[in-house]
């Protein structure tokens, strides 16, 4: 099986990162040691950008400004990362990639989706996930298990309508990509979310 | 006589600060003191990133990344500084703009022209300069001039042929846009540069 790029995603406390160890340990047994990486960042030009997208600043930050921001850091990420990684049949597994960009500057700030499909596509030419596990949970479920670690950055600010908004545009995401945009039910237990992702691998990549 | 917003380009060393001053004291006498900024930058954030498009980094910086950088922070800097001035009916002065991109990221390079075009009209959606200001020399001059300085930041140390082909796309912009894009011939003296740029003014914006 050629190298894969597979994607996790969700809201802040779904368990992204919980379930990224699953997902590369899965992996490596499988197909070999992947790249394991996240956005926004991956490289270091890219975790500049990162910290400017969510640190705090003197001024509002336009939406543009962020969704460009992002767009800037994947187009890094990708041409120095990811496809490389791939290039050499190595698999790639990332907490966060473009869907993230629908989620948040699309629904969340309500950037209209017909740019940002027009923006990514200027940007990547059609580059995107083999597969996206989405860990979908209500929002106060996530945020409740975020918020335990303190200090919030600027997105992980905004209110719950907020968040809301960007489940609803990661549900439109699955709707229009059904195939690579998996669901999982994220408000059940680690092990749970953890058994439905294996078996999702185990169909889809095994 | 409404706003205008009115911006100086040109290579490095072409005489654009110097004749900036010129410019604003035009714009003062006869419309009241303006906005004087610059490209990239013009806010602390759009700093920010202007550190981060100019600056070394231990990888290759992606030429797409660098246009998207460009761009964040022009949108930041017209979303938060320019339109709100000329929204008060303050002239704006700036020292380079979108035309610089063009230059830089599409001449020097080589991004395609029409994609550039395509993002432009995303992120700006025609928002442009009502003229602009072209210091016209060939490249080994205006660097000559510029590297007295010193340090040379990352674009700077592009090597002569780059710097041709950025005058080349400038070239390309004065004539796609011939009544907003004034060429002045930067290779005279100081004086007679800022005589030109003056007679500009008169006939334009008195
Ligand atoms: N299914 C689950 N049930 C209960 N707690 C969970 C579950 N998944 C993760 N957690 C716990 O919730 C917290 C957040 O999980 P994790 O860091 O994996 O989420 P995340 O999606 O990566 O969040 P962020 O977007 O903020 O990085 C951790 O303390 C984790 O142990
Ligand atoms: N027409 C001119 N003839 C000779 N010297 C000039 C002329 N215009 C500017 N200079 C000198 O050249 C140097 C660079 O000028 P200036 O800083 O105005 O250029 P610039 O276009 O702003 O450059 P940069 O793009 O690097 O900011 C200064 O020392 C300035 O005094
Ligand atoms: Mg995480
Ligand atoms: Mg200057």
């Amino acid at each position: 099986m050629t190298a894969r790029f597979i994607t996790i995603e969700g809201l802040e406390g779904a368990g992204k990162s919980t379930q990224l160890s699953v997902l590369a340990n899965w992996v490596t047994d499988h197909h070999g040691s992947p790249l394991v990486t996240r956005e926004p960042g991956g490289t270091p030009l890219a975790e500049q950008i990162r910290d400017l997208v969510l640190g705090h600043h003197t001024e509002t930050m336009d939406a543009w400004t962020e969704l460009l921001l992002v767009f800037a850091a994947r187009r890094q990420h990708v041409t120095e990362k990811i496809r490389p990684a791939l290039a050499q049949s190595q698999w790639v597994v990332s907490d966060r990639f473009t869907d993230a960009t629908y989620a948040y500057q699309g629904g969340g700030r309500g950037i209209d989706w017909a740019r940002i499909e027009a923006l990514e596509s200027l940007v990547l030419e059609g580059f995107q996930p083999d597969l996206t596990l989405w860990l979908d949970c209500p929002a106060d479920i996530g945020l409740a298990r975020a918020r335990q670690r303190g200090e919030l950055d600027r997105i992980e600010q905004e209110n719950i309508d907020f968040f809301e908004r960007c489940r609803a545009a990661y549900e439109r995401r699955h709707r229009e990509h059904p195939d690579r945009v998996i669901r999982l039910d994220a408000a059940q237990s680690i092990e749970a979310v953890s058994a439905d992702l294996v078996a999702v691998l185990e169909e889809r990549c095994a």
